[in-house]
């Protein structure tokens, strides 16, 4: 397995375009006749995009995916219904695919409705730049941004277990409002592999439990959270060679999404070790990146541990404070603050001042260890900031 | 029912005192004889006070509570017990208590050694300062703060139903690492009324589901949370009007404690009603006021309601799109976002104008009604601002 470059247009036959004006974006994604699998967030309350997706996806094919950033299109009735049918509507009739095989996405603020002639203007001029490039791919991850700094475009190329190549592509966009429930607002994978609809969905299914999903920002579960994949089917069957590299793609796009949570200076990966149960591993690691007090400490570069350990606490994992580590990491050092419940980072001691040096750095791995079974599970967190603030605080305004 | 002045010290027969130095605080509160209950933190990280405090109040009674503010005693082992339990029994030989009618509670930072020199110094001050009156109420009030702001204290005066004058007293603390689980760090109640162990527990248990534990700072659930009550007997036989009076009591004291949150410039509000059930009402409560988004937007003082809908979505209330009412309301207008799911408050409507100018006061109330069944809760909490990052990324350090 390795990474190659050229994001969602590594896959052969994909292309794509995006573009952009004031506020708005579109980006625009073909992978003709593609099997298809998608999950939504679980909101109870849905952007109208989400509607029209499911009903695409009925027959579990797609040739193309049109998503717009700047308006969520959610709360908006079925006006908003009407617009994201129409958004299908124009891709149909430039690109000459059936509507009925197009997935709509739509991402921004919530609560008003879709300005139709900017986003129709968007879609008019992405479907004449349609190309196979990496320039496509970059153009497409940036149109669907909102308050992200950077793009989030990642491929890789791996061989299946009776050698064949394939490749899997995806651009991902994320930034606040990104729970435990799904861990972006919209991402969207190609590949070229062969899958039966339900291998596709499991597949998918896994990979986003195990990635997507143990992101966390702020915890807040987006009504619009959507993750594509489109599967052309040009190189061999899907086998465990395949899995691997999903949860790898999808996994790194995670880490992309965590490092650039809105007015993030810090990635923080929190994984639970010798845990009783998969659920208790990933609730105590999501608590812990969750947590408003351990985002502040980390910010701030400061040693609070006892914060990390007061979410384990209240996660609802089982633990014994008697038998767990808390083991920090950074770049070049790392060191047990609890060590089989003994507390090791006291006031002066040297554990606590290495601990203070590690806060200090741009990405830290805390690892705890429960010593109460065999399950583990990592989660992608940022700090909190006061910029995460100010952007929050002036977003529609 | 009417507020009286002398919080704590409102009841007969209460002496209390304060002390305080450098970071540091011990409040001492002495209400001999009394029947007492007690609610403490769910976290599965408790401090080492909690311990100390069950075995006191094994027979249910209390005379004298001693706490100490700047130091959590927690993750601290069986040192830390043994600190604990050396501030009861100083408490004990300077007061001629039996130790074990001493309850102990301490809070701040997690994971230090109790610095036991100058916790000694201020409790022996603080034994020598107890009286009954406003001031000593005061300084108690005073001594357990740590991030608040200002001192909370309140106390209440009632009649039994058969004419029989009460009074409640309550002093906390709260700011930060303030949860669903329970609204405050410290809260210590009197009361002159009779009660039996079982009334009190089943009085003290009610008031705080529907008060303090519906307060939310930051959703981390500390590992101190520590609420006592002790009643003297002086006045008549608890009764409903005792039950109205407490839940009163409780909920301004939550009030304070929401107000107070670290670094918060305005208190929210949120009213569920119209739910399925009371579980239901009180998780989509606390899911509105726990968002980081709908915070941000309330400092921001942004009409984007959409992020209150979408909390509500994914709080795991059941809700039903298409009958929701969301309603704000201001000091002098209110105005309906969304009502029976239809918005209202698109751009450039005189109720998006009207959301804007209320989003810009200093309390809001947020009123849902999820038009499904007759259950209602409220929580209270504040906005995210710069501040709380401030205070919690430089706390330790």
């Amino acid at each position: 397995m390795k990474l190659i470059t050229g994001g969602i247009c590594a896959v052969e036959g994909v292309i794509a375009a995006g573009s952009c004006k004031d506020e708005y974006g579109v980006a625009i994604i073909v992978n003709e006749n593609s099997t298809a699998s998608a999950v939504f967030t679980n909101n109870k309350i849905q952007a109208a995009h989400i509607t029209i997706c499911k009903e695409s996806l009925k027959n579990n094919q797609l040739s193309a995916i049109v998503a717009n950033s700047g308006n969520a299109n959610c709360c908006t009735g079925t006006e908003g219904l009407d617009n994201a049918r129409e958004m299908a509507e124009i891709v149909s009739k430039n690109l000459k695919i059936e509507s009925n095989d197009i997935a709509v996405a739509s991402t921004g603020v919530i609560g008003r409705r879709l300005p139709m002639d900017q986003i129709i203007t968007l879609i008019d001029k992405a479907s004449t730049k349609l190309e196979n490039s990496p320039k496509a791919s970059k153009d497409a991850a940036e149109a669907i941004m909102t308050t992200d700094t950077f793009p989030k475009e990642l491929a890789v190329e791996s061989e299946l277990k009776n050698g064949q190549k394939f490749v899997i592509g995806g651009i991902a966009k994320g930034s606040g409002m990104i729970a435990p429930n799904m861990g972006t607002l919209l991402g969207f994978l190609t590949t070229d592999i062969q899958a039966s609809p339900l291998e596709l969905e499991e597949a998918l299914k896994k990979a986003v439990e195990k990635t997507f999903n143990m992101v966390v920002i702020d915890g807040d579960v987006s009504t619009n959270d959507t993750i594509i994949i489109m599967a052309n089917g040009k190189s061999g069957r899907i086998d465990e060679n395949f899995q691997e590299a999903l949860e790898y793609l999808c996994s790194q796009l995670a880490r992309m999404l965590a490092r650039d949570g809105e007015g993030a200076t810090k990635l923080m990966e929190v994984k639970i070790t010798s845990s009783k149960s998969i659920e208790e591993a990933r609730k105590a690691a999501k608590a812990v990146v969750q947590s408003y007090l351990v985002k502040s400490a980390l910010f701030g570069g400061d040693p609070n541990w006892g914060r990390i350990a007061a979410a384990v606490g209240y996660s609802g994992a089982e633990i014994n404070g008697k038998t767990m580590t808390i083991q920090l990491e950074g770049s070049h050092n790392k060191v047990k603050i609890i060590e089989n419940g003994h507390v090791k980072a006291f006031d002066g001691s040297p554990e606590l001042e290495t601990a203070e040096e590690i806060m200090k750095e741009s990405e830290i791995k805390i690892e705890i260890d429960l010593s109460l079974g065999e399950y583990e599970a990592v989660a992608y967190g940022c700090d909190l900031t006061y910029d995460y603030v100010k952007i929050n605080a002036e977003y529609t305004t």
